[in-house]
């Protein structure tokens, strides 16, 4: 089944609980794998090379721009951030590979590749958004407020995401088993299965 | 979520095992019904109104030809067969309807209703179809040549259903569970949920 693995991109503004809907999927499932991003930014104290980011020089990363070996990239405080396609095409010999990205990087993606599947993980509702945001107790103002707006651009794509996934207030499971059975239904599109027709005209 | 509940047609060739996938389905999930056709032809000894079939007269089934109300239809030893709208809208208020339909039938409900979901069952490859033809025991060798020649008809159709779901041998409640999974990923398509792009904008 292994050419059947997809790659899957999963956005969702600050306050989604990407993060915790993505460790919940890791543990009900073997078969799928978050990618690793490439970075020029230098590790911080505890993180690891290959597991937090794959750290790399600028000069290195400016050739992978210039060979297209990229999937997406952005820069971000003078660093680049970025998806290396052989890293991803190396897990998806043997899972399906989840890239974890904002809007832009995501619609990147989907010009590329369009047979990724791309999930769009909403809070129920602006409310629940705002409060969860504002709960975290660690950000300014300024910063939620600017949190929100940016929620905002995040739902002008919406149409480009293939599924939405609603993660309820302590919906994490179900938000992750959602994903889960939105893969295994993808696997058995017609588009993705055309060896089944070749059978039967063997 | 009424508005949500998915018009889904199932075809597959004779020895794809509609009929236990089906009932299968039925018997797991309270949430599908499946689409009761009119038909002009007389009812056979046993055979209930509403329930088999509806049974109508000529003139009424071409009133409805004339006005458009029918999904589908198709004549068959000089008989009308074909799906009222009407009773398949008044099922869709509480159900996910499924009409078991053949691939010229399905073709005409995707143009009518681009968002009707077509599943496509097969058994796993083509001896196997032929096998269970032959299994029945019931048919000539000239008809199972017929339906075998026809199933390949409707795999030329393949890419126009959404799904493929596979039959594997003693696999009934699998594909059924199939079937099941594939319909509650779909109400998470963000062009069937475009409301919760509003619930961000209110």
């Amino acid at each position: 089944m292994k050419k059947n693995n997809l790659l899957i991109v999963v956005s969702g503004p600050a306050g989604s609980g990407k993060g915790t809907v993505l460790k919940e999927l890791l543990a009900m499932s073997d078969d799928f794998a978050i990618s690793v991003s490439a970075t020029t930014r230098q590790p911080r104290p505890g993180e690891v090379d290959g597991v937090n980011y794959f750290y790399i020089t600028r000069e290195e990363f400016e050739e992978n721009i210039k060979n297209d070996t990229l999937i997406e990239y952005t820069q971000y405080c003078g660093n680049y951030y970025g998806t290396i396609n052989s890293k991803v095409s190396e897990m998806l010999e043997s899972k399906n590979v989840i890239l974890e990205i904002e809007v832009e990087g995501a619609m990147n993606v989907k010009r590329k590749f369009p047979d990724a599947l791309l999930i769009l993980l909403l809070p129920p509702d602006y409310k629940t958004l705002e409060s969860r945001l504002r709960g975290r107790g660690t950000e300014t103002d300024e910063v939620i407020k600017a949190r929100l707006e940016q929620s905002k651009n995040e739902l002008a794509c919406f149409e480009e995401y293939d599924y939405v996934v609603i993660n309820e207030n302590e919906g994490a499971r179900d938000a992750a088993l959602d994903i889960l059975n939105i893969t295994k239904s993808e696997i058995k599109r017609t588009s993705r299965r055309l060896e089944v027709k070749e059978k039967f005209y063997e």
